[in-house]
């Protein structure tokens, strides 16, 4: 029988604890598939007294994982201590070091270390294999890398976190608030204490970069992703965004454009017909547009030990099965320098929502400032206020009132312009709401 | 430079010429990924003198298929020519036996001859590649076969067959009959002049026997495949299923059963928020359940020339990079025997449609009978004939209505005993219609 591939797992959380479990589990099917036995041998966690439920006899157990890294005994690390830096940078540099392969889910080191990171993979000979950092149990690297060589590929847009899609869901079905539905993600434990990560778009954010450099063959640019998260989203726009045939989804979107590839995270009106829209609460989804394909959708589990540890056991295997491509699909020196497109040239339709004050002249003072800018309409929507506040002969209350609007598509900065210009007017009684459309 | 790899293309229709401007096209991308040149040094087809628009300069015509698979110039033949005997069976064994890879898109040929030549490409070491095979573009072969290994994978299920989710798609949206659909598909090209192949869901048998396969770890048996096709299938079925909250679609099903292992093709009622039932047109879905990921749908274009030249030329650059996995996962001599589930003890819920006399006693008839095998029903839906015939006291008229029944699970056996005792007591006027339903 030919050598078993030995695993060091670092990192003993809900994810490390899986993949004990699953190597275990499904050893055979492992060992059939990969052509060899996959093992492991090593263990590094800070409290050794802890009861995970796990059977590790026979598995040496570091507290260091920077140690278990270098040991003789390991062909592979297993990195899941997670954070860009410290512990979980110094375990795989390590590991890379001494030659060995890594698998990771850690997709802040990748962010942020990922092309030096890789560099030293390719001087090693090692893999640095990460499916399980974007889009968790979702085979999304594996497909980008492999499955797609003859294709040209024109967008990657996704679904990436699951928190978000848990809040906007519930959102939009039981017309909560964002603090609300915050709340109860965290009861539930879908959402961190500390939830800025998730719900401000950092965490899509690193994701789509790792996504975008194996899709364009471009350096990984973490720090080219424009971001903007979900907290402002109110039930308002969920509603408006129902009666005008639209979801409201926080999309991670990668796309190539002329001047170059936009790399943006934001909420998005995506139509209720498109794929991506029915994809509801903690589930995430990827879509590919390509020459060939057109469109290649990609619905799964985003998040979860058991799913993470899913991918996390399929690099593994591809490991152990000596399939191990370049980290990033192609030599980190056949990656091209990334050209970042200005968000300001962004074209696309985008939902206005303004909050007016209810009185003659400024429908009119709005749309003069879009035509100005050459900003066509596709749709106005007014819902008067309700209250019986004293109307003049217009019927017009002269409070505030929402006055949505839907562009055709123009530049972000001819929309910011106008709204600028009509802030200016003293039009506007509290600040615009801007979400961007996503057509498929 | 590293050597490149040379192709030999066998068979130079739509597919084949679009896998030769793909590969030309694509050359950088492809060589930078797989770390070798891909070359097409040898080409093989009947006409010569056709004008396919391609630049063969440089490049070696066979007019004999076999004669190309024995070529020296040629490292990895690619199949396309078609058909489970004659020339693309010669071709791709003349290929194995000579040591060389081969990439095909033949389902037909796998569905009949796979474990052979799988064994045949095991003893030479080359690769059996077929990605085209099944669901065109989407990469559901890979995701199979390497990117599911921590899975214990219950049930794979989809749309496999373009042809005919256009004529479901067509009869739900617009009323339509079956034949009339069959007509626009043919006129359209997505249907053959004999369609029955696809209509009466061989197609999808062929390639649900090739994921059966992958999935479960047993030796490809298309003869276990038990298939329905949708010729039956009528617009007043596609219209009660709108009303009892499904849609109908042609379903490849493969699901481990304690009985073993049903492979079933049949029309089936999918319940219409699920993502599957949301696949119109021509695009084919695939939904694979397992234990850790639960599941994970892959949507995509199921067949024309460049997406099935995506997944040809896929299964290329895994050869060109090296990356040859055994053609089903495991070696042959690893996969287990299959062991067929019986249909007649298939386990599931029924639409039942049967034409009865408008007549007293007819539905106590018939729940009588029902009631007998324990077969409980979720749902009764009768619609009056609305035709001006004289009708009794009770308003029945005699004449022939139609009465669907919504089961909740019973064994196929049940379901079939019971409507021949209703058959046998005179109670239909026509033989029932049976539609399947599968639950998410």
């Amino acid at each position: 029988m030919t050598q078993a591939l030995r695993l060091g797992i670092a990192g003993l959380g809900t994810v490390g604890a899986s993949v004990v479990r699953m190597v275990a589990r499904r050893a055979e099917a492992i060992s059939a598939t990969a052509g060899r036995p996959v093992l492991v041998t090593a263990v590094a966690a800070r409290d050794r007294a802890r009861d995970r439920g796990l059977d590790l006899q026979g598995v040496t157990w570091f507290d260091d994982p920077v140690a278990l890294a270098r040991s003789a005994d390991v062909d592979c690390v297993v990195e899941l201590i997670g954070g860009a830096e410290g512990p979980a940078r110094q375990t795989v540099e390590a590991a890379l070091a001494s030659g060995k392969h890594v698998v990771t889910a850690n997709k802040a080191l990748l962010a942020r270390h990922g092309p030096a990171l890789a560099r030293a993979a390719e001087a090693a000979g090692a893999a640095l294999a990460f499916e399980a950092s974007a889009a968790g149990g979702i085979p999304v690297v594996k497909t980008l890398r492999e499955a797609l060589a003859g294709n040209r590929i024109s967008r990657v847009y996704g679904i990436l976190n699951g928190t978000c899609n848990y809040i906007l869901s519930r959102m939009e079905l039981e017309g909560l608030t964002f603090e609300a539905c915050l709340k109860d993600a965290q009861a539930l434990g879908y959402a961190e204490a500390d939830p800025t990560f998730d719900v401000e778009g950092f965490d899509t954010a690193h994701k789509l970069a790792i996504l975008t450099s194996l899709a364009f063959g471009t350096e990984l640019d973490a720090e080219g992703v424009s971001v903007e998260g979900i907290s402002a989203i109110t039930p308002l726009d969920l509603r408006m965004a129902d009666e005008l045939g639209y979801r409201i989804k926080l999309l991670g979107v990668a796309e190539a454009t002329e001047g170059g590839i936009e790399q943006r995270v934001h909420p998005t009106m995506v139509p209720k017909s498109s794929a991506i829209a029915q994809v509801m609460g903690v589930t995430n989804a990827v879509t590919i547009d390509t020459d060939a394909l057109r469109e290649l959708t990609l619905i799964g589990p985003g998040a979860g030990g058991e799913a993470t540890a899913s991918a996390v056991v399929a690099d593994i295997a591809d490991v152990a099965a000596g399939r191990t491509p370049p980290a990033f699909g192609r030599p980190v020196a056949a990656l091209t320098a990334p050209v970042r497109a200005e968000m300001q040239q962004h074209q696309g339709g985008y939902y206005i929502r303004l909050t007016v004050h209810d009185r003659p002249g400024v429908a009119a003072g709005v749309a003069t400032r879009m035509a100005e800018r050459e900003i066509s309409l596709e749709s106005i929507l007014q819902h008067r206020s309700e209250s019986a506040a004293a109307r003049d002969r217009h019927g017009r209350s002269g409070l505030p009132v929402p006055l949505v609007l839907i562009t055709y598509a123009a530049t972000e900065a001819a929309i910011r312009e106008s709204l600028d210009a009509m802030a200016a007017d003293g039009l506007l009684s509290e600040p615009p709401q801007l979400i961007r459309i996503e057509r498929e």
